[in-house]
């Protein structure tokens, strides 16, 4: 058995996972980001001596703990480079944990412990493998040959930050035209804003008046309700989406591309536009074709991937 | 020994390699390439009896032969599946080959075989490596861990068709705003053109005139010259060259990316720009950066990077 433990933002996720993959427990407790490190470190390894014990297990039971994080670490030290928002610069992260709980420990990236969830889930047994998650931002995982990639440094696989418009939209990482400024669930907000704007009389103003919000789903709900301007929302979404994928299948043509996060939950609504746009729009026309695919664990996939990049 | 072959459009270039990469000999014959695909062939292999005659060595001596094809080709069988100005679809390369020659025979892409011929001139330690050419179109070939990078079937690395400007000039490829559109020297011949017709007073003109055409080397000559309007190209090549860089640098974290072709000789006049841009704008702010050079071997790497290929 293994312990993973997904560090959000808002929430420390964590589940008791069986060797195979598969969640057995699971619990959360609030991140309280603003905290000091060692805090938030102690409630984590806190929470996974509650998982064990409420599995009626044993501490020795648990033959590893992977904590997912979002930002830079180093795998090989289980040290944290840099989180993108939580204040836990060039900190002992391994090391800290053990001073609670004494069991192994392995760090990991967020992004890259959701693809290796997601990789094991399809079956594990595909030669390269992409997870594309569309949330706040674009995040991306790559495992090739069963391996997670990290590059050289380990800081790889940011492909929401690859241009997608040249001199396009400031994205938060300082350069212009990310793909994340085009599709991400913020990105697709602000379109969906922009279109209201522009259609006073479209379906999406009364629906966002009525739910006291624009969100990712907003643009969806009313397409499929037949608004037109909701519907060139979705379409054009869709195609800054699909292009990006076309992009990263002409670059390294893994076997199979995972599109993930809150928004591919859409299924059919959303992969079809990309998979229409892929097809005419992909460089290999003689090969065999990477297959793309939603991702099928949602939120659980930061929770057994960290527990898969401990084993 | 090895034979490292270079099947090109215009020529079929050939040398005889040492087991570390250093040419022996080579030689060169016209391809021709209109011929049927038998005839090509022949040449290859007569060219290869000739360079180890010439060097008054024994085909015993010789431990592999390297093809670098333009196209997609089964590394495992030694067959193409499909070129780009060559008619040789679905072709036993490596059969057709041992009919005249009968030594062991390797068949691989020739942006591979350049980018490992790079590789190994670069000291071959790297953890990850890449390639980018700047050629008449813009190619790329991938090391990583020591190894050529091909995807699950075997046409991975056309970074040269991720998207740099989204919906903007079309690519041979069928889609649109390709960074090939905007980095290859075709390209940037098309950005010379335009400026000259927009600048009548610039020294482009006149140059290109003098010349009897426009060239790649058209506005870095009039820019070196204190022609502001070739300036302006040549920094706007530049970054057009960067952003792709940037977003790869950001997907692949590579140790090293090496910029190739026969622009790469404008060297600093060239790197300045692309570095300043790339240090601006790249995502990793924290840990070891990848570090960018011009390659090194020019029309040598073809040759050479196939026979470590057969290697």
């Amino acid at each position: 058995m293994y312990i993973g433990i997904d560090l959000g933002g808002t929430n420390i996720a964590g589940g008791l996972v069986s060797e195979d993959g598969r969640i057995l427990l699971k619990d959360s407790v609030p991140t309280l980001k603003e905290r000091p490190a060692g805090e938030i470190v102690r409630d984590m390894a806190e929470l996974s001596g509650k998982l064990i014990a409420g599995y009626g297990a044993e501490p020795e039971e648990i033959e590893g703990i992977g904590i997912g994080c979002p930002g830079i670490v180093d795998h090989t030290s289980g040290r944290v480079i840099h989180l993108t928002n939580i204040k836990m610069d060039e900190f002992d992260l391994a090391g800290e944990f053990r001073k609670t709980l004494d069991l192994p420990v392995y760090v990991e990236n967020d992004a890259n412990c959701a693809a290796l969830g997601e990789y094991v889930a399809n079956g594990g047994g595909a030669d390269s493998f992409m997870l594309i998650t569309l949330g706040t931002g674009v995040g991306c995982g790559i495992v090739l040959g069963g391996r997670l990639f990290r590059g050289f440094n380990g800081a790889a696989s940011e492909a929401g930050h690859m241009t997608l418009v040249y001199g396009g939209e400031q994205c938060n990482c300082g350069k212009k035209g990310c793909w994340e400024a085009y599709a991400s669930v913020t990105a697709l907000i602000r379109q969906t804003k922009a279109a209201m704007e522009a259609h006073p009389e479209s379906m999406m103003n009364a629906d966002a008046a009525e739910r006291g919000k624009v969100s990712g789903r907003t643009a969806f709900e009313c397409a499929r309700a037949g608004d037109k301007a909701a519907a060139e929302v979705v379409d054009s979404y869709a195609k800054y989406v699909a292009d990006g994928i076309v992009s990263l299948e002409n670059i390294f043509q893994p076997e199979i591309i995972s599109v993930g996060g809150g928004i591919s939950r859409e299924g059919e609504y959303l992969l079809k536009p990309i998979m229409e746009y892929i097809s005419k729009n992909r460089f290999n026309k003689y090969v065999s074709k990477t297959r793309i695919v939603t991702a099928s664990l949602h939120n659980d996939a930061g929770i057994i991937g960290a527990a898969m990049a401990a084993r």
